[in-house]
């Protein structure tokens, strides 16, 4: 059986509030992924603990077959076009038995303006 | 009849591609939302024009009755917190036969981990 990990990867703040927001939407997420992801992780690019490295380190040791890696960024900044796909590549030469996978980041996806449209409309 | 405009507030970036970015997303939601707001605008509260205090500006010039804003935000930093509630503040003082409304910004949404789960199942 494949073992999956979600990993939502946010940029990390010097503020904890900021970072137990997204720890705390990892939650949300992972009771909404059950069974589809058999957990789901958070890390920061920055400034605050879990690295993306130590995350996906982590997913290995506790068993991951796959670890996909979902980009909480609004724009497609450095962080997005550079940082994280050369942790992506790091990652995969630590553990290259292991099927890692890095998402578009969340300002680039399609669904994007339907969500956005919900939210004004109050339906959110 | 009711005039009513949206305006989705980013950051705002030195990068003009990342506001190329925020104008492109605008104008998606403007062709989603039509029939439900008569214009969707964007604005950025730094970095970048037009300001806040520029975009509720032309809508009320261009005869809106009710300008809803859209924080493009993922944390509830002092932009957030402090600064947005203190432009919209402004605007109602200068625009006081206008409706003016502050969303929640869009990382504390409700619909929010669904959106990611859609992402992260590649449906998005």
């Amino acid at each position: 059986m494949t073992v999956e990990v979600l990993v939502l990867v946010a940029h990390g703040s010097r503020r904890p509030a900021a970072n137990d927001e997204v720890a705390a939407l990892a939650e949300r997420l992972a009771r909404l992924a059950a069974g589809r992801f058999d957990r789901v992780r958070h890390a920061f690019l920055e400034a605050a603990a879990p690295s993306v490295a130590e995350a996906v380190d982590a997913c290995v040791t506790a068993g991951a077959d796959r670890v996909t890696l979902l980009p909480y960024f609004l724009a497609a900044g450095r962080h997005v076009t550079a940082d994280l796909p050369a942790l992506v590549a790091a990652a995969r030469s630590r553990h290259p038995g292991v099927e890692l996978r890095l998402l578009p980041h969340l300002g680039g996806t399609d669904v994007l303006p339907a969500l956005l449209l919900e939210v004004a409309l109050g339906e959110a």
